[in-house]
C-alpha cells in the first residue's frame, strides 16, 4: 500500500489557513504525493462543518417528538437519509488507506469541531454496531495517525508534568479510531508551536526549529510501513460483559 | 458554603430536554434548593451555544488578516469586547460556589458542544495567564463535579475493559477544570442509560434502576462537604520547565 497504491485523506482542523497546522498539512500532502500517492483533504473549518449532533440534521425523523441521537443515526443510515455532509466525510474515509487527523491541542484534547466530527461521522448502525467494532470494525485494514501541535515545550509533557501526558490526552480520540476499526499509528507531536512575544533572535530559532520539524514529519510519512500500530485492548481481551480478562 | 449559603451553577448538555440527562439536572436542582441553596442552569443546546472558536466571534480584531485564537482572546478580554455569550457563561461561573457539568459520554469524552464551551469560555489572558493557573487559578476556592451518563453497563468500564477507564476518559475535562483553579470532586457516573430494544420486564427494571440512581445523585449532592477533591499535580510538583519533579 505504499507509493503509487496509497491514498491518504487528511482531516484538517485549524481556523487559520496560514497557521503551522496548515503548513503541516501541506508538508504531508507534498511528501505523500512525491512518493506517488494521492491525497485528499477535508478542511472542517473551511467547509463550515457543524460539530453539534442535533435534531435539525435529520430531515426524516423516526421519533419526531423526542430526539434520541443514536436512534436517528440508525434510521438515517437504514433509510439512506443521511445528512449530506456526513455522506461526504464517510466517503472520504472509505476511499483512504491512511487517514491523518491534523489538529492543535486545545484544553488537553481536540478542538470541538473535531470532537463533533466523531460525534456525527461515526454513525450508529452504519459505521459501527455492537459486533462491528474494534478488531471487527468498519474501517478494518486502514491506518490512522494523529498529527498534533501544542504551544508548550516538550519538557512540559509526560506523566505528572504540567502539560499532561499525551498518551492520556490522545486516548479518547485514538481509542475511538480503534473502535471503528482503524489501526492507529503512534502520533506525531509538534511542540513549542507559537510565534508571539519573542525577541528577533528567539523568533529566528523558533522558525528554524519549526521548519526542521516539517521535514521530520514529511520524512516520517515516507516510512510508515516500518511503524507498528499502537496496541489497544480488543475482543480477545474481554469477557462477554466487556470487563477485562485478568 | 452548605445550605443557604451555597450557589450552584449547572452546565447542562443534552439535545433532548426529556432525556435522562434532563432528569439528572432537575434532580440536582431540586435537591440543592431543598437544602436551602440557589441553582442556575446554562443549557448549551437550549441557548444554541456555538462551540467553534472562530474569527466571527471577534468584532474588534487585533490581527484582522490572520486569526490567532489566543491573541484575539487576550485582546477581547483587555478591551472588553468579549463575545456576549461568553460574558454570560463566565458570569455564571463567577457567581457559583459549585459548578456541575451534566453530560452524556460520547466517543469517550464530552459532546462537542461542551468541549467547545471550554475552548471558548476559558479565555486566555482573562481566565488564565502563565502564572494564574492550577492552584493559583481564576476559579480558586470553587468546586466542580462531572455528572456523566453512559449507555454501557458498569462492568464494561475500567483499565483494559471495553468501554475504557473513566479516569482516563474524564482526565482532559477534569484537568482543564483544575487548570482554571477549580477543586474537582470525584465524578458521578450513571451507567446503563438507555431505553431501546428491551422487553417490558427489562424496561421496567431499567426504569426502576434509573429512578433509584436519581435519588443517589440527589443524596450525594447533600454530602459534598465530606468529599475530598481529586488530587492533580500542581506547582510544587513541577520544575520551572513544567517537567515533573521525580
Amino acid at each position: 500500500m505504499e507509493g503509487t497504491q496509497m491514498h491518504t485523506h487528511i482531516v484538517h482542523v485549524h481556523p487559520e489557513p496560514h497557521s503551522y497546522n496548515g503548513a503541516l498539512t501541506r508538508a504531508a500532502k507534498t511528501s505523500l504525493e512525491h512518493l506517488g500517492g494521492t491525497v485528499t483533504t477535508s478542511d472542517l473549518y473551511g467547509s463550515g462543518f457543524d460539530p453539534v449532533e442535533r435534531a435539525r440534521h435529520y430531515a426524516d425523523r423516526v421519533q419526531p417528538d423526542r430526539f434520541a441521537p443514536l436512534a436517528e443515526q440508525r434510521h438515517a443510515w437504514k433509510t439512506q437519509t443521511m445528512p449530506k455532509d456526513l455522506v461526504t466525510e464517510i466517503g472520504d474515509l472509505e476511499r483512504a488507506d491512511l487517514v491523518i487527523l491534523q489538529f492543535p491541542l486545545w484544553w488537553h484534547g481536540p478542538p470541538a469541531i473535531l470532537k463533533g466530527w466523531m460525534d456525527r461521522v461515526f454513525v450508529s448502525g452504519g459505521i459501527y454496531t455492537s459486533r462491528m467494532r474494534y478488531g471487527t470494525g468498519y474501517f478494518k485494514g486502514k491506518r490512522a495517525i494523529l498529527s498534533v501541535t501544542t504551544g508548550a515545550p516538550r519538557a512540559a509533557f509526560g506523566p505528572g508534568s504540567r502539560g499532561g501526558d499525551f498518551e492520556t490526552m490522545l486516548w479518547p480520540v485514538q481509542y475511538s479510531l480503534h473502535y471503528v476499526g482503524f489501526s492507529v499509528l503512534p502520533p506525531f507531536i509538534s511542540y513549542g508551536v507559537q510565534g508571539h512575544g519573542y525577541s528577533y533572535e528567539e523568533q529566528s530559532s523558533l522558525e528554524a526549529r519549526l521548519r526542521e520539524n516539517l521535514a521530520v514529519w514529511a520524512s516520517q510519512l515516507s516510512k510508515l510501513e516500518d511503524v507498528d500500530p499502537l496496541r489497544f485492548p480488543d475482543w480477545p481481551d474481554w469477557n462477554e460483559d466487556g470487563s477485562a480478562i485478568r
